[in-house]
Order: structure tokens, then sequence, then C-alpha cells
């Protein structure tokens, strides 16, 4: 079954407002098998529309839309979608009956307007909306399903689960399409690819691979689509088999997982506690950790050092090695990683010191310069890095690159 | 002039990622007077890309492209774009250049599939990218101009700034359209709107209001259209003036500017410094204050006290204060806030603790329940807030609340 999307909104077209419901939608519709294959978004202008759905009807098996519902004279949809059915407005008695319920309930007295939202085209299978006034409406023509629903999030999402997605679990059979996502850290993205070429090249035809770069970070998307879906399971287990074998230290989880929870994992199956030092990272690195619900179970806290002073005085560094190397340099974070362990009395530790720029860099360590040492037990890990992009992009990859260093020296694969 | 905007990339039709280039852009667009027609999102599939320019090219006056331009196999933007211009590739010394000296410069060295970025279609104008190896193309068809550029936000931003838009700015006559934001704190969006009632009923009909809220801050965007732009400077002077008078004290700066860099804007100009002692927000001030460049001539560090311990050991709270009345209280933020500045050294300080959930609430003490103090000079001002949403919003909102609180105090407005 092969979908598309249609989100009707001037505040989305002028910038003001980002359309999240699209999203959200595509993700319901591929959890239940059915491919997206367009998402678009048009004006709240009855020409658009149908252009829009002369395209769409009869080319899709099912069409989503969301917005244009509302109480007031620029919301035109219903109207639109009455005209491009031929069908006539009549009022239904049951969605009367829950908007004046609605009304009494928050004792609000209920105006003209809002009573016509009860009308819907007679075409139209009405979808009870329980969360607002606005019903939702369910049309088929062209062997295309045309699913209406307001675009207020909270009441689309209501309508989705509540009616949406059960009447299309019992008209349809679906195909089965599997995703996985192999979260990968420390290698870019056309390395990885070099990398993986022999990888790639023995892909099944059914398995389609995507490279989706984060700083710092490369997602690796296998879609399994149905031709060969019987054995999905089996096949996708064997492809990351041979990625592990390929990559086993770079690869940190699978699908939504953040590489602060694999750490955070990690950190609770051990029962070992983590605190950081924290210079060009800011703060970074602590928040990232914190993020995670829970963490105060492991970790205990920070020092942001952004002054050399603090470095000395809370940290223990020797002020003589600053003075003689800068405080960007191997020995001030194995001893900042050292003095927070010894300050907050913590298994393992991350220290970070480096030139987030734009300012600060100079010939012999230029701007994206960063040093990072991580600590467990009686090891020390420091290695030296080169981020490249602006302070927001260096300070991203130093954090996850900082994290990912902790997570091998735990796994012992560094 | 009239644009649309196509989105190339799998990965949002399956709901893996948010489009938030599409909205970006026509911020931009819109904010040059280009009015955005239609968006839409496609597959990484020739045909669907084909028949999308099938449509859109010579109907539109301009149409921008991004994603499908990187490294890897997936990427097929380019190639389709050759094909669909009948244009054959060429390799581009310029890009080449650029190109190798990246790879030079972060001491990597250049695959093939590097090197092959550096080739474009022969009918299109390159447009340097300074921020990654992929260039932005520009071709002219039918009346329309069309842009391809790649989907990483950072490397698409730069490229409209410093290419697309001075080239459209260059070939046509952009209608005067005047935007100006008010950026506000500490007031929530329906309490705002009551508040400026009878100032935006008395706003002259050529500029437009828009409230644009985010986690603890709302930006009112006055739009000023050409029918009244001969002064438009001083109709917008004299609305902010009247702002200014019913709100001083929430209104933090204009456009573009963050929290962060206001009250960096205002440390400096006093001459004083700060440090910040953060249980609840986890590092997210610290890590908002340092992502101010240069923010290290007025910012000394932070303790992120994530475990009681390190508020009595390092902070100085009293312990029996902790046992008797729990970590979320006036009595602790205090402490926190007096701890951080005699152990830094510094003229003012921040300090939070709260329950930013999901788990750790309770009756008296609901998730979102968070303290804040900060302090300057003798003075020392806490107060408890209880914010609305899940952990991040709680996070965010609780650290926007604490900038603004310290500007306040800077300022003598509370």
């Amino acid at each position: 079954m092969r979908s598309a999307i249609i989100t009707i909104g001037d505040e989305i077209l002028i910038g003001q407002v980002t359309d999240t419901n699209a999203v959200w939608i595509s993700q319901q519709l591929n959890a239940y098998g059915i491919q997206v294959g367009e998402m678009v978004t048009v004006s709240d202008d009855a020409g658009q529309i149908t252009n829009t759905l002369d395209r769409y009807m009869g080319h899709f098996d099912l069409v989503i839309m969301t917005g244009g519902l509302g109480p007031t004279s620029d919301d035109i949809t219903k109207q639109t979608l009455a005209d491009y059915f031929n069908s006539k407005m009549v009022m239904q008695p049951e969605v009367l009956e829950k908007i004046t319920a609605y009304f009494k309930e928050v004792g609000r007295s209920m105006l003209e307007v809002n009573r016509l939202q009860a009308e819907v085209p007679e075409d139209c299978m009405v979808l009870i909306n329980d969360h607002g006034t606005a019903p939702g409406m369910w049309f088929e023509k062209e062997g295309t399903i045309l699913v209406s629903m307001p675009g207020v999030p909270y009441e689309m999402k209501g309508l989705m689960e509540d009616r949406v997605i059960p009447e299309l679990v019992k008209r349809i059979e679906m195909p089965l399409v599997v995703h996985k996502t192999i979260l990968t850290q420390g290698v870019p993205e056309s390395y990885l690819a070099a990398m993986l070429r022999d990888w790639e090249k023995d892909l099944p035809d059914c398995v389609k691979l995507a490279y989706l770069p984060r700083p710092g970070i490369v997602r690796l998307r296998l879609t399994l689509v149905d031709n060969c879906a019987s054995d999905a399971d089996q096949i996708l287990e064997k492809l990351i088999g041979k990625l592990l074998k390929i990559m086993p230290e770079h690869i940190f989880g699978y699908d939504d997982m953040s590489l602060e929870e694999s750490l955070g994992v990690l950190l609770r199956e051990r029962g070992l506690s983590l605190a950081s030092a924290e210079s060009c990272t800011g703060g970074t690195i602590a928040s990232m950790i914190t993020s995670v619900p829970g963490s105060s179970d492991y970790y205990t806290g920070s020092v942001i050092a952004y002054n050399n002073r603090i470095k000395t005085e809370i940290l223990g560094v020797d002020p003589s090695i600053i003075e003689e190397k800068g405080a960007v340099c191997r020995e001030v974070v194995e001893q900042m990683a050292r003095g927070i362990r010894a300050a907050y009395g913590t298994d393992t530790s991350i220290a970070t010191s480096g030139i987030a720029g734009p300012g600060g860099g100079s010939e012999e360590k230029p701007v994206g310069t960063t040093w990072i040492c991580v600590q467990y037990g009686d090891r020390s890990f420091a290695r030296k890095y080169r981020f490249s992009g602006n302070r927001e992009r260096v300070i991203i990859q130093a954090s996850n690159t900082a994290l990912q260093l902790l997570r091998r020296v735990l796994l012992n694969t560094i």
C-alpha cells in the first residue's frame, strides 16, 4: 500500500511553524508497512488543494490530509472536499451532540460557527473526534482512500489512533517493511562507505541502505521490503553480524537509542559511576548524559572549568604545565580526568580541553583541536582530535567522541 | 516571485527525521518577499525527482531543492539533475581544489568518492560550499531558477546565506518586507496575548503580528508589508516603544539574539564574572552560556551537582537541610549559589535544583517543581517555579528562566 500526506496551512509555508504532523503520521504508517511516497504542504487555497487531490487520487492507495478544518473563515478544507466529491453538506446529529456536550462541559456558549462544524459532506464516513470539535472525514474514490483530519497535533493523533489506524487494519493486508538502523560513531561518512564497500555490494536486492550523518555520528539504515520478508529478521541479523565483524568498535546501538543512553546502559550494568571535567565542551557532555531519565543513578556530576584557575584550583592541574604547554594538551586532560575522579569519588571520568572557535586558534593548534581523556580503574586513555565545522559542531563532535571513547575503554575495544 | 521547496530523503518519508530545512528556507525566502507556494518531500528516487521537476519547472519562478548530494551510493540527486537537463558531468577544478584543501586541513586522505564530488553537470552555475565537500548547483530553464543544495543543515544554511540569497538579490526586484522580532521571557503565550490586547488592536493595517512560542520564550514577530514601507523604521520604533512600556522587564532582545547572548552582553558591559551550580538543569545552563563565542571572558564555569554528596562536599550545602527538606528547596539553591561564588570566586552566580521527571515527583513536589537562585553583590533572589511538559522542556524552561532572572537582578527589574 502506498500513501501520500498533504499538510494544509499558510503558517508552514511562511516558515512560522515546523510541520511535525507529517513526520508523526509517516512513523505510524511505516510501522504498519504502509510506505509514504510523498509529503506535500499547500496553502489554505481551494484551487491548490484541488490540484493536489487531482494529482494524488487514483495514484496512491491512501492520502492523509491535515489542516483547514477549524471554525474560522480561513478554514476551507471541508467545503473544498465537498465540492471535489460533488457532495452536499449534511448535519451529522452524532457530531452535533458531541459538540454541544463539549461546550456545556467547558461552560462556554456555542456559536453558529461551532454548530456548523457538525456538518460534513454526505459521501464521507465521519470519524468522531474525541479530542476536539472538528470531525475527521473518510472518502473513497478511484481506488484511493482519502482521510481528512484537523491540524491540531493532539486532535490529529487521537483520530489516527482511535479511528484511522483501526479502519486501515480492517481493510487492507499490510505488506511487511522492516527498518533497522545501526548507529556508529568515530568514522566519517565517506570512510565508512569505503570500509563497507564489499558488505554493501553483497546486500540482497530487497534491502536498501542509507547513510544518515549527524555531527560525529553516522546512522546506517537498512530497509527490507516485502519480497523477502518471510525471513526478514534472519536476513537483518546476518547483515548486522557481518557489520559487527568489520567495525565492532564503532557500533554503539540500534534504532532510536542515543549514544548517551548506550553509555548509561553500560555504566548501569557494571554498577559504575561517572563524572566529567569539561573545558571546551562547556557542559554539553553533562547535559547529554543528564538528558537520560534516571542518569543520576550513575552520573555524579561535572566540573565545567572554563577558566584555567578552576582547572588548577578545583581539579588540581599543575599550573606550570598550563604555563608551559597551554590548556590544550595531553597532560592537562589527563590531570583533569584524574582530578575530577578524586574530587567526585567516581569509578570513571571524561575530560575535554580544546579550541571550539571561532577565535583562539593558532598555527600549531588550529580551531577544532581537542584533547580528550577517559579513565577507568587504572586505565587512562588520552587522544588528540581535530574536528571541523563551526563552534557548535566542534562541541557536539567532541562530546560524542568522548562518550564513545569511554564506552570503548569499558568494552576494551581500544 | 513564487517559489517551491523540494526536500529529497527517504529518512523523512519514513518518519525518522523531521524536515527542518524547508521551514528555515521558507523563513529566508519570505524575509525577502519571495512567497513559498508549495513544499514537497520525495524519495531518493530518480523517477520521482524527475516527475516533481516536471511539475514545478515553468510553473514556479524559483525551485529550491535539498538533499541527495552526499558521497555515498544512495545519493542520486546530481546524476538525476544531469540527466534531466541533458547535461554531461564535468570536473570543476575550483571545487576539487577546495575539497583537496579540506581533506589536507583535517589531516585525512581523500577518497575517490570525495574527488567525484567535484564533478557537476556542465550546464549549471556552481555554488561553492565553504562548509562541506558537496557543491551547490544553480540551473535556469523555462523561466525557472532551480537551486540544488546538500541536505546537511549547516552546509545548506551556509550556501543559502553565502551564495543563493546574494544571487537572488542581484537578479530580482524584491518587494520591501520588514520583519522585526521582539524576544520575551517569562510570560506564557496566552497571558501575553491578554496583556497585549489593546496594543495589538491599535496595530496599523500594514503590520502583521505573530506569536512564536518556544519553551520559556515567546517571540513576537512584526511584519511590515510594502504599502507603508517608506516610514517602516519609524512605525516599528513606535510600536516597540509602546511594548517596552507595557512589559519592560520581560523583553530581553530583538531578532536573532539568544537569551544567553543577551546576558553575556550585559556581563561584559559591567565587567562581571559568572559561575553556575546546576542540579536539575544538568549542564544545560553551562552549555547555553558557552555556546556564545568569547564567553570565557565572563564565564568561569560550573559545578554540576547531580548527586547530593557533591552539593554538600563541593558547594558547602548543609547536609541536615537536605535530610530535612530534600534537595529541592529554597535553602539548598541559596547555599548552592553562595557555594559556587565562593569556590569559583565570581561576582554573580546561578543555581538550580528541581525535579525534571519523568520520575521523582511527589504530591508535595510534582515533576516540574524547580527552585532557582541568582546572586549578585549582596543581592540573593530565589524563587520556586512549576514547569510543565516532558524532561527536555522542563530543563530548557528552567535554564531560560534562570538566565533571565540574573538579567533582571542585574538590571534591577525584579
